[in-house]
């Protein structure tokens, strides 16, 4: 494997990770792991360590944890509850060499540690990224008015971004709708009937109107949008979030706010057409990075990099759970990187200088320029 | 190239073809050799033997007749015409090592070995697929009232797949409608009533109803369920192929029958993501691999196991017609994956006693949990 | 790198670049420059050097202008303002080993070489290339009454391609609509309806009836046709130009005319379907070669040439105003393939006489084939 400076200069580098999750914070036993391993759920008589990324846990994780590398899930597991959570989570944050953490504190089916928690065991700096649908599905859950729909939730919203340390908001439309929605933003009355139908029948936020109204509330707040694209569980209609069904929605909404298309696999070219002909348009490949482990990371990386303007790379983990996929996000991150521009240089396709580059503004130069952190703090 | 145990482990594994169709009996003069050598038709002015197979047949098969490798086409020709098909196919299935072989017996537009006779020219066990098409299409053809289709309908298919040896059933609405159907199982009126007029019309079985409810007996008889994905000939609409249209069917009828995507490309990533998330769904690149050739069978394998869970990948070769492809599908299987496993060894992202595992999970192993084929004997 | 006699060979070649357009006749400020370099907008703090092409013109382009590799952008503007425009737009043609230029003259929102011009100063022979949409565009601007339309846009495109070395007709129905449209040639009352409206209300030729009018005109003409596909500029609805949504089109017009599918990326694949299932489709994957760089042809060219009839391919460079693109598209075709080739012959996937072959194939003589210059001459 080709190796040089640009690895010494990414393996050595300080990331911004602009998108994650908390982690667990009690103990797991192996069923508990097991489901947070996949985007699937377990099933009988296939371990999710028989996976990309488990094959990736046993090979990357085990080390951190004393030990060998490619250890059986078995002893990994024996280990990891031998240190004890809070011990493992330590050492996987701290060698993910992150000093910004960017938290989605939206999804949390099981208790997860907050942002502050999760700066402070990374000894990191940490802000946050409001889920837009949860901040709707409160408003529903505390009643409201059909007409008093759209008003009450913009003041929700509005509120919510005010809190110290929010750089950001989300929105899981791709969960919901997909992305081929009329693109134009919904009038009053149809916001009305819409809430009308949604607050009588309840559950998720999923109809369709209302997901557009969410997604230009999210124009009118002026603070960068997360988007959820591509790939994610069994809840994605896949064929449904490829983001280039955004394109009209991203006419109409130029000179707004920077969008940011996480994940993107296998949408990757697609996004990154989109990063290349609208001003406001970033993506990273989160989530995919663990998943896939360090030995596919690069070639996902080289497709999302094929047209995509450098400024317009950003670095997450999507991490959700576990410390381990944080730590796996910042390697196969660096790794790929690394390997992808190394070979250029090597190549002489592509000057040291200007690798060097590419590698620090993705790692983190990127993401400071979008969310401006220090005017957050 | 990099080669090792892997390579060595695979080169000599004995495979379970999960699907593919018998070889054309008698002789094939050029333009018969030619016409089943692609996936269009010949064409006047372009050989089919200048395409990325024909060239991996002069590279692989020619040694195979006692030719040097890149013998001309004509050569090729002549010589297998000098050995006569049965030997040539003889040395061709033989050389596949192949102990399991599970044969679509439904489209023979040209006299086919049955299962029986690809399992004695190839020293093998073979099992059969029944195509649900073909079976409907044998209803229409005896004469039904539209009211009685679906009780006709299941009682041939119930016939069908009650003859020894019968191991799946294998739908291919791909060629039909395309996946973007309704995923609703249809009621009785729609059913009579569409049949009225397929029944009325003629023609092959392409209406959406009666589509979907094949694909709903399917669900009923319990068996696993092959579906054509992707890649095909002419008849294909590729964009309506991806297989992640059928994510809301695969919710319905999560929990009752095996789905076996076959084929998959260009969509080998979308169907990856199926097997990550749906316990019941598995994938294969056959029709690919000879298709490619050896030249590109690691890339697509790499990208199909991005994220697929290593007990989800099927060996198939799906060669039709021509004993070249059975032999090119098990090659170009061999290669690839003995490739793409290697170097992950050699990079130590991957313990060779786990790349050995996989190896032999993918070319049998996962095969014989589907299709228990010794129940089925 | 591998390198060896593949690359000596397409080093050498004298390309036919089957698709292009002129060059800026003036000379070009930063700003201008930049404006060319990207198929977005510029953008106030990213620099369109700061992309995979920028880079790539940075290291392939520097040289002819007797700069160092990789020099930085204000020194190369610097150089090149001081040699002058035609200066380098003359080193960039010849450096590109052109025989032949098939020149788009469609679309000139700043002034450019016209055919001849480009020919002279490459010291080659330039063929012309018309663009319907442009043509249907003149006629609604001379003013035509609706139920002429159909007639006077026919005589106007025979008249067109009547005139001294035209080609071949090109169709951006790509950025106008896109290719889901219904495939069946409109009734005449449907054209002169939709000329109705639009004749009415101005503005570019965008409907569905007219396009589909257009293209069926296009078939009626007996020549090649070019057809945008995948990537553009923002006008572009990526998903909704996976050229595999032409496939009812081309099976109505099957045994017509040649039908160029232009770029293709990030659809590579699907565009080798239909080249591999439909006698009258070819592709390239011009555009792409010089935004991607020489670090990123030989992967797209790989996935295109998966399945495609090696007479299938061919080139372009589809270079638009900057002459940098003209010697980056050949630069990229010339070391993608050979690399390619080179990779392939070296593992004995493919025998030398063979990729040479081939090579030829794909630099010019499909080209001669469907285009018949020396008939158009």
């Amino acid at each position: 494997m080709t190796t040089g400076p640009v690895h010494e200069a990414l393996a050595g580098a300080r990331l911004v990770d602009h998108h994650c999750h908390g982690v667990v914070t009690g103990d797991l036993d192996r069923p508990a792991f097991e489901s947070l391993l996949t985007e699937g759920a377990p099933w009988p008589g296939i371990s999710p360590f028989d996976t990309p990324v488990g094959i990736a846990v046993r090979r990357h994780c085990a080390p951190l944890l004393d030990l060998p590398r490619h250890a059986p899930a078995d002893v990994y597991l024996a280990r990891r509850a031998e240190l004890g959570a809070p011990e493992a989570t330590r050492r996987f944050l701290a060698a993910t060499g992150t000093d910004v953490f960017c938290v989605d504190t939206g999804y949390t089916p099981v208790p997860l540690t907050s942002p502050g928690q999760l700066a402070e065991t990374a000894n990191a700096t940490a802000y946050e990224v409001v889920r837009l649908e949860s901040v709707a599905e409160a408003v529903a859950s505390a009643g409201v008015e059909p007409d008093a729909y759209a008003e009450t939730f913009r003041a929700a919203v509005e509120e919510a971004v005010r809190q110290p340390g929010v750089v950001a908001v989300k929105s899981v439309a791709a969960y919901r709708t997909g992305f081929d929605l009329d693109p134009v933003r919904p009038s009053d009355p149809e916001v009305t009937e819409a809430a009308r139908h949604w607050l009588a029948d309840g559950g998720r936020l999923a109809d369709p109107v209302l997901v557009r109204h969410l997604l230009w509330t999210a124009v009118d707040l002026g603070l960068p949008l997360q988007l959820h694209t591509g790939f994610g569980d069994a809840d994605i209609r896949l064929h449904r979030v490829d983001p280039t069904h955004l394109t009209d929605w991203l006419h109409l909404t130029a000179g707004t706010i920077p969008v940011l298309l996480l994940h993107c696999w296998p949408y990757q070219r697609q996004a990154a057409y989109l990063t290349a002909v609208f001003e406001q348009v970033y993506l990273d490949v989160g989530l995919t990075l663990h998943h896939v482990g360090p030995a596919r990371a690069r070639a996902i990386l080289a497709e999302a990099l094929e047209i995509t303007p450098f400024r317009k790379l950003l670095y997450s983990s999507d991490a959700y759970g576990l410390a381990e996929f944080h730590h796996l996000g910042a390697l196969s991150f660096r790794q790929g990187l690394a390997g992808l521009l190394q070979e250029r240089v090597d190549a002489d396709e592509l000057s040291l200088p200007d690798a060097l580059r590419i590698a620090a503004w993705a790692g983190g130069d990127n993401a400071h320029l979008v969310y401006r952190f220090s005017a957050a703090s």
